[in-house]
């Protein structure tokens, strides 16, 4: 099996190069989508992804539990689009904890990783990079800033492909 | 002819390396020059782009026609400084049919490049990356990035070679 | 010697990857710490810091005068971590007349560079990213992501090596 991460900033291609990424590989496709559909904003782009997606994959919808979403189906390649939302989630539901809760969310799905790891061909996450701009002054901001980057440091680091998508142009960073 | 862009964040040297790729080609070379002078800070980014130009380049002051700009001067190469603002220049002006507009200016800007390809030798676009920070609370922000992501990712697939500026190093990446 | 930059943006692994370089050369090593204090949220991170280095360095706290402290002790390799504070520090200190200031400053610390260069093995800068966001609508960030931009483009230009961090891997880009 191999593992791919997609990073880069917001609009430059990240989710439309995941999917021609996966769709080189055979049915069953999975398409692990993480947003909450928590405003009309969100709800509109969760509606052009579905759109994109066609019916070239099976959609589950899980917010936080990935490791039971990669269990749930049988599939050539699983497609989780985005951990940036991940991230997002587990942050708002632990506001106290959510430091120990990513650090065992991040352990089990490894060891979820290597359990589907005869039976899957490719599994691609998307994320984003959030730190390239002025520090925020939000505090929250600054905690998330910082907890995404932990969940993209230990992502890339078992991952054997990493991208950097910008302009749309994909550049091979691993 | 070939087409280049130059993209990267905020004071990464992007014009000093699209004016350095213009200098080696020919006169008469032509810069277009995208932002409006709204304000003091403008105006002195503004003053400061002319004085380091000299008199190396023709000036045209276009910020929104591009295909007119491209058509009035045969030019070895031709300068757009910026779709950075060009694009804000578009949405600021259309605010309710932004999208409608810029893929229309987009597909102009696409048969007027076929048109002068025999004439010009180089045409260089400079932009911004700006979607590599938290994802901005103020909406039009938000429609910003997404409109100027559009840009790039056209633009970029157009091009024959794209560039990535960091801390004033250029990184060839397509 | 050898002088490397390391950039990136907030989290990507750029102390680290700069301390496995650093610790890639023999004792003594030395740390140029250049953050301020001034809350707790900085407190906790410079404890990690230092938690981080265990005895492996010899620690200098020098938040603006980098000659001097590069003058103080002799060292086989030198990490300054960061200029993106030394920057801010600067700035903050000087609000009339910082890019005299800074001009000033980066020429003394190349004159340094060169007055060490036979007895120091390796120099290592850790500066950020900044200006891939939406433009900070807040003068002083405006100032200051121009400021680190010239900074970065002035190390970036007397390095030997620059590389670019992004999700924890680095990429060399220099």
């Amino acid at each position: 099996m191999k593992i791919v991460l997609i990073t880069g900033g917001q609009a430059c291609g990240k989710s439309t190069y995941a999917q021609k990424l996966a769709e080189m590989e055979k049915k069953p496709r999975v398409y692990i989508a993480t947003a909450r559909p928590y405003d009309e904003e969100i709800k509109e782009k969760i509606r052009k992804h579905v759109e994109m997606r066609k019916n070239n994959f099976i959609t589950i919808e899980e917010s936080v539990d990935l490791s039971s979403a990669l269990l749930k189906e049988k599939a050539e390649v699983v497609l989780i689009d985005c951990l940036t939302m991940w991230t997002s989630n587990i942050l708002l539901d632990n506001e106290n904890n959510y430091e120990e809760i990513i650090e065992k969310e991040l352990l089990k799905l490894k060891d979820t990783l290597k359990k589907i790891s005869k039976k899957t061909k490719k599994v691609i996450f998307v994320t984003n990079e959030v730190g390239w701009g002025i520090i925020p002054s939000n505090k929250l901001s600054r905690i998330y800033v910082n907890l995404l980057g932990r969940v993209n440091k230990f992502i890339a680091s078992i991952s054997d492909e990493v991208y950097m998508m910008m302009s749309g142009i994909e550049v091979k960073i691993k």
